[in-house]
């Protein structure tokens, strides 16, 4: 089994508890042998990474931190879905990442790059994905960074 | 079957007739049994509920009434595809929010439950989806909501 | 075989040699018979069509030739995951666009028409999509479009 918490953990990471689900969408719909994941916000513990438009309020590398956890809290609502066997991940298939943005600022994939190798490490090979990364003049929360994703598992047994 | 048209009355709303094909897209694509809907405005007979920016042109209320009207336009183009039979439709899988947005704004998603709390009163069990809610600074025709769907249903018998 | 390179040709366009995958995301993901492609900017012979926001920056005319020109680098993208062989393109399904707008501009349609057509003409009834057009404040590299795709093909012999 994928001990992605041990993973977590060498990286200095601590897997969190997964958002709880609310009453009008949830963080994880599965449809045949794909999963969507609700866009994540960079929560660690109650409250968010970064707030505000890149590069002004937040720096890059914070933003690139917040990404990373945005990675982390998806990981976490995956785990939730999947009773903690993230072995049963066969392919993170696409990663959405917008970035709120000064007017004009052009470093989204460096941002994006926070999440997507985050998700390359933990999954190795699987990790491998699409990205469209993007830059919004505003976002959920004020939260600097937003990530969604679709993954693809293989059927319980 | 499930009376679609009948639910929305009762909520006091009307379903209006699918928007008409464009040349150069379409309004639902199916792949296997995956549904794509386009992104649709908050049109309501032939004008848009809601212009400009939220909230200094628009309000919340007002933009999360237009995100429900964005729901209700996307529910009629998915009839339009399945000729009118919506108990089909096994699972609302992915909703994405686009909200018009002052700088920095933060409540995309108070906008965005007006769209899926529409789904979920229609839809039951079946309208409960995932979700990514974003601000921009733009949107076509100036609209201050565009929702996009994917939707799984199970073949025609 | 579908001759894609003969087609752009006809139109005046080059097929570019597609983009070379990163370390961390890579340009198109398959998963089951669904591709993901990743979003793609507007490089022509290594340089951007066109930067900035429109209509200020960059005009209408100019982005939807952008918008072409990502659509060509889009079909390179998947022309190289499936060896050349672009007839095992059963459906372009989705296309994502977002234009890098000034405020409260509305014409992102407009724009997104450049790679709606595009695909059409190079793929006829298989080129019909579902499309999302928003307008964003910031693309990466400063862009003034970026369009993402799914697609859907058939499964090798």
């Amino acid at each position: 089994m994928l001990d992605v918490k041990a993973k977590l953990a060498a990286m200095g990471r601590t897997l969190p508890e997964p958002v709880k689900p609310v009453a009008v969408y949830v963080p994880v719909i599965q449809s045949g042998d794909l999963l969507v994941v609700s866009g994540q916000l960079p929560m660690r513990e109650g409250k968010l990474l970064a707030t505000g438009a890149v590069p002004s309020a937040a720096s890059i590398d914070e933003a690139n931190e917040a990404a990373a956890q945005c990675a982390v809290n998806v990981i976490a609502a995956i785990g939730a879905h999947l009773a903690g066997d993230w072995s049963r991940v066969l392919q993170i298939v696409r990663v959405g990442v917008f970035v709120q943005s000064d007017d004009g600022f052009g470093g989204q994939p460096q941002v994006a790059n926070g999440a997507s190798e985050l998700l390359g490490e933990v999954f190795g090979e699987s990790g491998r994905h699409a990205r469209s990364a993007v830059g919004v003049n505003a976002l959920p929360l004020n939260a600097s960074v937003e990530v969604e994703l679709m993954v693809r598992i293989k059927e319980a047994d």
